[in-house]
């Protein structure tokens, strides 16, 4: 028994190995899905499952099903990638899959071609055992609006999501979470994102004259000086501390004998739920106030922060992660945002769980060969133990 | 003979008109002087000046003298112009003198080829009538590097000035100083110019993950937020206080999800006499020490302040205006820097007087016409009241 297993398990890697390939080599950058949910629906119609199409504009979109009772597990997914850049600054083509030094390159590799390839190819594996998962519902939600404006993808078909299939009890993310090797960490929640733009008015002029000008620099540095140094809150148990980054100061002239006529600062907050994008946007306004009540902002809100508390997901992520590394991961809130933030309102209980992500939207993107296999046993043994723990259809 | 003096007037002002449009003609943009000062000469010549040429580099410099003992009046102008910009922005060529609605305009007519015009056309006419300046020794110096780098013109030549001419009394500079109508304001001193680049080096990453980056903009801002409110100094009775102005802040990514890895601040300080740059370059270090104890700074020392104290030249010049226009002018330190900071540490009295400035290093620069003929009259008086007031010759 230990060989077939142990054969069983090398026939799904080796097929999860090839899916991935077969999806980076198709350039699928956003708002493109390049036929792969075609080429992934092809398979989960072979394992069983009902293939739902829900395009929107230029995104394709796909929602997947299996099951007819039962709690209901929904996978949440992107086959979209970020632009590759400069091709020649890559060591490989980036759309065509390398195997070089027990990694495999190409872009979406890690990001996240490999978890979409894993979770189908588990779910693949498990059609041939049903009765391991007759008391679950399986859900794949699959968009290629993740990496762009993320408007037309799980954002738009979330509400459907819900009205076809009612509560959803679990979402497994499959985006990058791990740090260093896979595994190490998940994700439990995402923090808030808000951006600004603060422009400031005053008048040009020349640096010898400064009584004749108003330079706008002088009024946004003591905002931005002050804003740097507040603190916006304490975080929660879960969250770090609300963040502030001034990411690029810009003014209307270049030279340097003129006094700028208009100045503006960018910023982003990564913010947890101690706070609200409103109660921040109020305390920059008031340091508007004290230091350059003219000034002008305009707001950019892309993400509400969302948080998961531990339940059975989580439980069984982190009892297979444990079984398969020896250590159980760190559960953290960090990092951009995923489209988690979508299907937690809906009262889901969401983990993310997918490779390590120290390449992502980089060039020569890889993830290690060994590990698409070990996601896809780890995805498959998450599936088995939730199943167990769903009651037995009538 | 109220009739033969206008007249006289008339014909100087006519040819002071003619040979500032025949400068404007010259596109002698920094360092070229395409011809201006060989032209010039030539006048120069006829009404008893020796030439002297003084090149260096690519600058062409001139200084001419007249008369053997006596007081010297030395006046500096320059021939050169800053760029137009894009010829098609003019109202008329830039380089083609042309008359409009009482103005006359063209690249160089403010600043400062009317003065030149004026001051030899001034020369020609007193030339005319040799006893006026029998006591007085008048020399003219020319450079074509006064809007660029300013090494190679006037302080490279005011060591050969001085040695060849002994001691200079008087220096009047032909910037154009006047503020609305001429004669409104003189200048008797310029303050120090001092330029400095503020340059923090922190470590580049995703906005999402602070932790792993070391955000230079947030070391950088306060910095700029207490320079921008420190009191040098209270100035003195002749100059504002010191005055600093950020010009502009550089970051070495645009991406508004990446904090930047180095930013940089460019700023300029207008100082009066009651500080130094090195009590400023000090009180600077000081700061970064502060909020930015690895910064790196540039500095660019342009200008240190000079200042003359009241004496024949400015009386002259005061007399004359008052005169022509019915009130005394301003006398301040305002500006940017001149050829006179090179003049004054030889101990000359210096004053500039020039026309209306407002269109200076603008498209479609111009001056009044009418001001050409008042200015040639205003420095023929100027010289007139100065030879008065030299001993006779022996």
């Amino acid at each position: 028994m230990a060989d077939h297993n142990a054969m069983d398990s090398a026939a799904s890697a080796d097929r999860a190995v090839a899916l991935t390939e077969a999806l980076i080599a198709r350039a699928s950058v956003t708002p493109s899905d390049a036929g792969c949910q075609s080429q992934i629906a092809a398979h989960l119609e072979s394992a069983g499952f009902t293939i739902d199409w829900l395009p929107r504009g230029e995104v394709t979109n796909l929602l997947a099903t299996r099951g007819q009772s039962g709690p209901l597990l929904l996978f949440v997914g992107h086959t979209d990638v970020v632009p590759p850049g400069p091709a020649a600054d890559w060591q490989s083509p980036p759309f065509a899959p390398t195997r070089r030094d027990g990694y495999l390159y190409g872009r979406g590799s890690a990001d996240m071609k490999t978890s979409v390839a894993a979770f189908v190819t588990a779910c693949e594996t498990l059609a041939a055992t049903p009765s391991a998962t007759d008391g679950l519902r399986i859900a794949i939600a699959l968009t290629s609006d993740e990496e762009g404006p993320a408007q037309d993808g799980i954002r738009a078909i979330a509400p459907v999501i819900a009205d076809r299939l009612g509560t959803i009890d679990w979402c497994l993310v499959g985006e990058p979470s791990s740090q260093s090797t896979l595994g190490d960490t998940i994700r439990v929640g995402r923090r808030g994102s808000l951006s600004g733009e603060i422009t400031v008015t005053g008048r040009q002029g020349h640096v010898a004259y400064p009584d004749q000008a108003d330079n706008p620099l002088h009024r946004l540095t003591p905002v931005l000086a002050e804003l740097v140094n507040v603190q916006w809150d304490t975080g929660t148990d879960e969250f770090p501390p609300t963040q502030l980054q001034v990411t690029g100061i810009d003014t209307d002239t270049d030279a340097g004998n003129v006094i700028p006529g208009r100045a503006s600062a960018r910023f982003n907050l990564r913010y947890s739920p101690a706070t609200t994008a409103e109660a921040l946007q109020q305390r920059i306004a008031q340091t508007l106030d004290a230091h350059a009540p003219t000034a002008a902002i305009d707001w950019h809100h892309s993400a509400v922060p969302f948080a998961s508390d531990a339940g059975p997901l989580r439980q069984a992520v982190i009892d297979v992660i444990a079984a398969q590394t020896g250590a159980a991961p760190i559960a953290n809130t960090a990092g951009g945002t995923s489209d988690g933030r979508f299907i937690a309102p809906l009262g889901a209980e969401v983990v993310e769980f997918g490779p390590v992500n120290q390449s992502i939207h980089q060039v020569d993107e890889h993830v290690a060969l060994a590990a698409i296999g070990q996601l896809t046993e780890a995805y498959e043994a998450i599936i088995r133990q939730l199943g167990r723990s769903a009651p037995l259809p009538d």
